[in-house]
């Protein structure tokens, strides 16, 4: 290793002039980490209930599946999973070329926009959606008109369909959404797929899909297949399989067209060598998924009860994560769990900032999570 | 498991609406996926020197590290690799801020363009590069504007460097260049450092970096330290450690607000969560990565001597991969080599319509090239 010298000796490039070589979109842009760990966390016991995952590791059998196609790693895999895609084909009933692969659905998000959203054009969501999406419209460079959510949170569906103007060319929406876990009903979701102009990209985000399904949710999807007009809809391995750190999401698409705008964007080659084999592993292994999906509404009762006892009113989610009305300050909130060891997330707008999302973990995580909130509320009281 | 269906009973969107919502540059896009494996070659050995990959599987201890990781994945991991980038940023005297990761140093190739160029700007690159930019060109919309290459095949950077306009945002070289494997010297790197504008990022692609420095070559890194405007260098796990199928690769900029801006555009959560890990084992294992670099250099001598043993003059490549121009159709080689196992690649472009480009391999790979080669240039002479 060359000897460590010290970075001042160095003549950094003028900033001022690094800046000037970015798109204005991307000029002092800054970056948070969502997982960054302070110093006086190391060693510590931490509670992880800010960012939807799920408390179990991965099946045993997807473990194993991993293990024995980590020795192929020097190759570049398939990014198009044929063997994954014609197992979800048969299962969705929708053509295997209409099926196309990202790096966890994250990277899929802004490859939808990329595709169909030029600068100056517009896009349509919710005003209450996942925060990561502000760096999805960042990228992109559009405008964004936002709706309004309702007062319990829900989406104004026929808000979003108001909102469209000529340059709109994609409409939005999370279903169910983050940070509210609230779903659109068979209704609403029909409402979208018709009325829809047929020169606008309708795309709806499933991440917690398998969790709606659980709970006896619409299937987007059967109802976007009848629509006259582009859609997209992504979904993921991530939650209810246990594989956040796989990176493995897809986008159902209306045509091959838009599958392979999709590839490009995303690359030919995005995913590990491993995920092809894990998430058939999973696939495989349906009573650990029930598991997962079991426990989940198990712990999102038990919090759900807590918080209630606690005198708030959580918002009636069907997912691995609850929003709920703290009454205080959210960054207050969050802050002051956190020096508690546990992290939890705000809802990530000022609009919303007594609003806490809070996601199911194991049971000691639930017990924990109700403690502290409870010494939180009472000593701000 | 739902019934199969007939897909032929869905009423699929029109197809010309779906190319409505697409932006131009991605409509009517073909998809060519590299790994296809076609049916006559299931089951059957194939050679596979067609894609760069290192022929060995990565190091024991990154296997071991990984197995260890994999529990994990249900979590989200840290997208910043903190130990990871704190031992490059020693080891290569940058500071850790200006560092940011890739899920392959493809998924930053076109982050980069993507943070530089606006519609309607220009990017200067010579006319032999990598032909996955061309995926990267398409992307950003801009227009390219091509330096040809000269009669060897070298990169001309006089000529780079008279091709920037008023326009240009990005200069573009890939050294050691794919794919020729021919190399910049350090005057030449220098001569662009130096008189590429300051309103201009200068990207150098370094993916095939560590066979470079084996070889004795020039780091580029070292040169653009003293370039006063903005520049980026990547680099990647892929090649020299075995680790293509993890996806992992970086980009060392001359600021953090450029490593934001492609933090920003390749999303928090890029890499798979055995990533850090594997390549911390894979840089605690040096005497694999050499034993891998030194059977690198005797295949390709090898293979270079066999070449000019049939007539061929391969050129000068310091990587695992050789140019040479065949004498023939080059996409009649490579199929008529993909007929015997073989697989090779054309350079990919019209005008180099007779050049292929095959990968270092195992000693049989290149023994079963050079046997196939003979028969394929024989049986068309």
């Amino acid at each position: 290793m060359p000897p460590i010298r010290d970075h001042r000796t160095l003549k950094p490039t003028d900033p001022t002039t690094d800046t000037i070589a970015l798109r204005p979109n991307f000029r002092q842009q800054g970056f948070w980490n969502p997982t960054h760990v302070f110093a006086h966390e190391r060693g510590a016991r931490i509670h992880r209930m800010d960012l939807n995952e799920c408390p179990y590791p991965p099946s045993p059998k997807v473990l194993a599946a991993i293990a024995s196609a980590a020795p192929d790693l020097n190759r570049y895999p398939d990014g198009t999973c044929p063997v994954l895609t014609g197992r979800l084909s048969e299962r969705l009933d929708i053509p295997a070329a209409q099926i196309c692969w990202g790096a966890g659905s994250t990277q899929l998000l802004t490859a939808v926009a990329q595709i169909a959203v030029d600068s100056g054009q517009e896009l349509v969501a919710p005003a209450l959606i996942w925060r990561r999406f502000c760096g999805v419209f960042d990228v992109v460079d559009a405008a964004l008109r936002t709706v309004p959510n309702r007062d319990d949170g829900s989406i104004d569906v026929q808000g979003l369909l108001n909102a469209i103007g000529n340059r709109t060319r994609l409409l939005l929406v999370v279903t169910p959404n983050n940070p509210t876990g609230l779903m659109l009903s068979h209704d609403e979701l029909s409402l979208l797929a018709e009325h829809t102009p047929q020169n606008t990209l309708l795309f709806v985000d499933e991440a917690y899909f398998e969790f709606a399904a659980y709970a006896g949710g619409p299937d987007a999807l059967d109802i976007l297949k009848h629509r006259h007009g582009p859609w997209v809809v992504t979904r993921t391995f991530s939650k209810a399989y246990a594989l956040a750190g796989l990176r493995l999401g897809y986008a159902l698409c209306s045509s091959g067209a838009i599958a392979n705008a999709l590839r490009l964007v995303t690359s030919t080659f995005n995913l590990a060598g491993v995920a092809e084999a894990a998430a058939l592993a999973a696939l495989d292994d349906p009573d650990y998924t029930q598991m997962i999906l079991r426990t989940t509404a198990i712990e999102r009762e038990r919090l759900t009860t807590g918080m209630r006892a606690l005198g708030l009113s959580p918002m009636d989610s069907v997912t691995n994560f609850i929003g709920v009305d703290a009454g205080m300050d959210a960054g207050y909130v969050v802050r002051a769990m956190r020096e508690r060891g546990i992290r939890i997330a705000t809802f990530g707008y000022e609009a919303a900032g007594t609003c806490i999302r809070v996601s199911t973990g194991l049971p000691e995580d639930t017990d924990a999570f109700l403690g502290a909130l409870k010494e939180v509320l009472t000593s701000a009281g």
